[in-house]
């Protein structure tokens, strides 16, 4: 009796996503049989939570039911908890059951990584997904609420400090400089109360990115009321904040970490071997020491072959590797040989706030102001419509008119 | 050279506000200077700060900016809080300042009492005030957002304990019932696991109402997932939760204490003689020991000389002795005799949630379900009337089509 090969996608963030929905359009339900486990039952931007978190969009904008996106009769949608992948037997643990495989796509995506910063794992939120990201939002209006109601009242209970100058960082004190002034007017408080901070140790924020852009970013974020530490160290977090350069307090009522991220931690604890946290994957996407796995979006690091440095992780990239990886699948089904990824880089776009932003796109031509706004909008419905077409764009896009 | 007499109005609560309203058509600029004085630069309506803690109204509609309702021009407005009360020399102490007064009208409302029980004023919130209510709405809405993020997910956290069966704890789990489930949707959370829970030490809810009525109410809330302690006496509020009958400990993560109120405290803090908290006046609204200070609202009782106990303090009777303490003031001015307070009891209804409500009207005509959801937006309209006239019932009113 032939049995079908069972392909199981595990995550279904943008890579996963995408897998599948490929995996489903060049493969037929006779050819192989197709599972896609995740925690919940739907799918988020995550490219979006920095939004969530501000509290600029509501979390249900940036999330979609899987089952509204992909037909559970073609696809077995499986929510639950992936525990352990063991590679010799084929099978996934998971909280509630297990499975089997022929061909598996591990696509977890990250987890924050605190780098072993003392306390910043027990003191400060980090942006990981819908749940943490609408924690954060809630966080800051409690602590706006009470404010008012505390007979100290503290203004550092205000504060918003955020350890990290990366791209989420900054999209997020971003979005900070547009929501504050909004809870301000909701609690009667004054707006020259609320501190809005960025730590970052490096001598810059968004490292890597064209300098002129980066002058551009801050000047725009420190005009509506962001402050920079450049070159601060944070030593330690505390229930009261930062502690930068050994000996500077910085107080915050709310404290969120930005500055790093590290693959899904189910890759350390099946036996993978790692790099920084994550797989450094063949050409083709497949782990290297397993030819039946393929590791993807930011679990895994694909080389760059040009800068002999890997590429840095984005939804970009992740959507582009999903492409390779359902067509590399098929190949090994037919045993036809397998294509290396490429990448095709369109640029960078990120937003400062909803009202300004800048970036880069086709290869070098830089974006500002209105312009790199609308350009992120198209970049953010861009994804809604690989992952679900223009329905799912009219159902959660993003259309802003100045 | 002539003095014009001053007036001081201490409170923009109901009794305040409307008493300086009337005093402002009674009398000329020329007869008399004004004062209002209140810790804020807006009113609110008191009688509707459980539907903000509940979070089933924005804050915003249960208030209204003063000076949107009282002309500035002609009564000086004064947004301070009071420290005391100087009779001997016709003072009051602010905060920022002082003033002295011709006549004075106390009506600085009530403050929550928690008759000594054991941690109540420290672990349990109250319902005091737009801010204290605005905080429990968005503690309640804290304790959802985390659940999700919290390893154990402890289902106590997200139940809700609300202690004393009272006019304000009914109308409070009635609204509770209806934002959990909203909550529970919002934040992808199971509604079974969420308690709301009302504790009262007497044997009914609503002591003193219809007990029809009263069935009728608690089956309504019962239909609706609320569960009724009754005959539990508190011993201790602790930060889990109510001790009760001595030995049983009742876990929740948002504790709300409506169990009783009390005239505010400057009362006893300026020497006025107090019964249980408040002042008993003279049935001219006078203060027993001098003669140009009115105690209105929630700072007084007045008798019932029918039932020889002191009416309840309500908004309706709160507003009633506004006109007749104006009155009384212009009489006072020109040496004419003052009258006596008669107190017109045009009934009471308490909602249950948005959809029901039940009470009575017309001294004993029972009301239930739609009628007594109409006569409560009644009611709650009449006294934006009051207070600001037509335009405010457009701007604030309740208007709930079925």
């Amino acid at each position: 009796m032939y049995t079908k090969p069972k392909i199981v996608v595990l995550g279904a963030g943008y890579a996963g996503m995408v897998t599948t929905k490929r995996l489903t359009q060049l493969l037929s339900a006779e050819e192989a049989e197709i599972v896609l486990v995740n925690k919940h039952n739907y799918h988020y931007e995550s490219t979006w939570l920095h939004e969530v978190a501000a509290g600029t969009i509501n979390p249900n904008q940036a999330r979609v039911m899987i089952s509204d996106v992909i037909n559970p009769n073609r696809v077995r949608l499986v929510y639950d908890a992936v525990v352990k992948v063991d590679k010799d037997n084929q099978r996934v643990e998971l909280e509630n059951g297990e499975l089997d495989y022929d061909i598996l796509v591990f696509a977890l995506g990250f987890e924050s990584n605190t780098f072993g910063i003392k306390g910043m794992k027990e003191n400060a939120f980090a942006i990981e997904d819908i749940d943490s990201s609408r924690q954060i939002r809630d966080h800051i209006e409690y602590q706006f609420s009470r404010y008012n109601n505390s007979p100290e009242k503290d203004d550092a209970s205000l504060a918003i400090l955020v350890g990290g100058g990366g791209f989420t960082g900054i999209e997020f004190v971003g979005e900070l400089s547009e929501r504050v002034p909004e809870l301000c007017k909701k609690y009667d408080i004054d707006r020259s109360k609320v501190r809005i901070i960025n730590v970052e140790a490096g001598p810059t924020i968004l490292p890597g990115f064209d300098e002129e852009l980066v002058a551009y970013g801050k000047k725009s974020l420190e005009d509506r009321g962001v402050e920079f530490r450049l070159g601060a160290k944070i030593s330690e977090c505390t229930e009261e904040g930062f502690i930068v350069n050994d000996d500077e307090l910085i107080k915050a009522g709310t404290v969120v970490w930005t500055g790093g991220v590290t693959g899904n931690s189910v890759l350390g604890n099946s036996g993978f071997e790692l790099f920084r946290g994550k797989v450094n994957v063949n050409s083709d996407l497949r782990d290297p020491s397993s030819d039946h796995v393929f590791i993807l979006g930011d679990c895994s690091w694909v080389m760059n072959e040009e800068t002999g440095r890997p590429y840095p992780p984005t939804a970009q990239i992740a959507i582009q590797e999903a492409d390779t990886a359902a067509a590399n699948i098929k190949a090994l089904l037919y045993g036809e040989p397998l294509q290396d990824f490429v990448f095709d880089n369109k640029g960078t776009v990120a937003s400062l706030g909803k009202k300004d932003a800048m970036g880069t796109i086709f290869e070098g031509t830089k974006l500002y102001g209105r312009k790199a706004v609308y350009m992120k909008q198209i970049i953010d419905n861009r994804s809604l419509y690989i992952i679900g077409g223009p329905k799912l764009i009219l159902k959660k896009g993003k259309f802003r008119l100045f």
